[in-house]
């Protein structure tokens, strides 16, 4: 008999109610057989949403009631005290308890941040947790972390969050050694502020596969698998590439419908402008990892469709089947061994 | 009579040698009959150029002789101390003498804040300069500061930074009150790391039209006119953007060349794919100013084109016309004394 993995879904927590959540379920149900999805949220809603996409619960599918929901602007703290029965902390619960191999929620980040630390607690040897993602790049995609779990960090963290995505990469991505760049602005040793010149040196004495500095540029142009920054970095290199990308787009569309010739010229190049566009879809991205912590949790985004959704189901199974945090803690505490037996 | 502005241009230092400056200056004479234009390099290079060029010496185009050139690679203090005569050094000393408004270089990024720190001095009460350059975004451009000259920069800084931009913004884009943005990885007010909340403070206590944090997208969206951050952060958002936009543009290449028929069709959308590469055309912003120097030094791209160096001449002469340093000079001046008369 093959394992199962079994993945909770909070499925109240996203901008869009639970519908996406439950159109992305039944078509993973469909993908993966060795997958059960738990949506956990409102009994009565969840049951209706079914009945309304005219589908029922199956002994693949269950419900786990939860009566609460975090508010996307709720502030953290206040979600962790007054929420104890969200359907956020319900499924980072099943999690906790064994119940679920991973959990996804498309809610409140600082408080899906907050609460997966507080119930999971992290990994031993891993001081914070970190946000990764992945970005597309020229030859396929980069992870890149921290995304904003942080807003300063030490050397130190820097090294775990090295490993981390390390990790990750060699388990989404079959890539037994890949390359890690720490984000830098230049190539050459001497350039960086001391955060990074720290990083360096503990990065080169590691055993990761370390190529040395990047710069902004490298991660999408493919000359490294993952890219190392703290949060308030990372969030910042994120938002101004998605930036970029509207302002591109926009001017795609406002060039081809200028008038009735670019218009039909548009008609004809739409199946190509699609291609590029599911190239870039940032839904095929969705689903950022909360590394460092005693269980996967992703976070998706807060208006994931369903098939932005989906795409965070599919990671979740990967990292449940690879078992990432597994892999994080061992390459950790290698690293305090070999660290302490050097001393 | 109306006023002459002279601009020195560094005919040595950028990757292409002096073709593309030489080509730049005939247009720009052409253009503005209110400039005038000084070769700075080895005259018998720039003459053979000339020559190539059918073009003569006039008394609004004169060379003025340096025997030396920084290489791009050269360490900035190694520069500083052996290459006295270099046409960097040169064009920088000719700002420093009064007979030049302006100048502009193709060299060394390093070299040339170091040599600019050195022969021009500060601004009083500025601590330390600031480069900025401007970004497409959907209504116009955005001016982003500090793009590197710094790796760390204090809230204190920060908040010169903001007066530079905001001086910068008013003299080019004649915007009486630029609206001016903290780069930070959230809108709220406890978002962000120490410095930045630090930084938030002394821009609410200032004259600026300052409207709080903006996000790594919001320069791009044209939601402020000045986004100010500190060097590290700068530059790694404009290089993960230009990133990015190499990745879009090699994306369209790939998707209009895939087969015949795509290509027909790319044949047919080429007008509108170049007005929309016009639009995004990194020669179009290039020129990056220096700021808080007791003079105008503006950092144009190594591997700059003539058309790339003519934008270059543009921002050089605005800023000499509208007298920049002194507008940031007076602006700092007034918060200083405000700041001693609060006290």
């Amino acid at each position: 008999m093959t394992k199962t993995y079994r993945i909770a879904l909070d499925a109240m927590g996203g901008d869009l109610g639970c519908g996406p959540v439950i159109t992305a379920a039944l078509e993973a149900l469909k993908s993966y057989p060795d997958i059960e999805l738990i949506l956990v949220g409102q009994e009565d809603v969840l049951l209706s949403e079914l009945d309304a996409q005219k589908k029922s619960l199956n002994e693949r599918l269950t419900i786990h009631h939860a009566t609460q929901v975090v508010e996307m602007a709720e502030p953290p703290a206040l979600a962790l005290k007054k929420k104890k029965d969200s359907s956020m902390r319900v499924s980072i619960n099943l999690v906790k308890e064994g119940v679920a191999d991973a959990c996804i929620s498309s809610g409140n980040t600082g408080a899906l941040m907050a609460t997966a630390r507080f119930v999971l607690k992290m990994l031993p040897g891993v001081d914070r947790p970190a946000i990764t993602a992945t970005l597309p790049s020229k030859q396929g995609h980069t992870h890149i972390l921290d995304l904003g779990a942080n807003v300063e960090s030490s050397a130190e963290q820097l090294y775990q969050f090295a490993v981390m995505g390390s990790e990750l990469a060699t388990a989404v991505d079959d890539n037994k050694s890949p390359t890690v760049g720490l984000l830098n602005i230049g190539h050459e040793a001497i350039k960086g502020n001391g955060l990074v010149k720290e990083a360096d040196v503990l990065l080169k004495q590691s055993d990761l596969n370390y190529i040395g500095f990047v710069e902004g540029d490298d991660s999408f142009l493919g000359a490294v698998d993952v890219v190392v920054c703290d949060g308030f970095v990372g969030n910042i290199a994120l938002k101004s590439s998605e930036g970029l990308a509207k302002l591109i787009s926009g001017f795609i569309k406002e060039e081809f419908t200028r008038n009735i010739l670019t218009k039909l010229i548009g008609l004809m190049a739409l199946p190509i402008l699609s291609r590029m566009r599911r190239r870039l879809d940032p839904r095929r991205y969705n689903g950022a990892s909360l590394l460092g912590l005693r269980g996967i949790v992703i976070k998706s985004h807060g208006g994931a469709d369903s098939i932005a959704f989906g795409n965070a189901i599919k990671i979740a199974r990967i990292e449940a089947i690879k078992n990432v945090p597994g892999h994080i803690s061992e390459h950790i505490e290698q690293t305090l061994k070999q660290r302490y037996d050097e001393e």
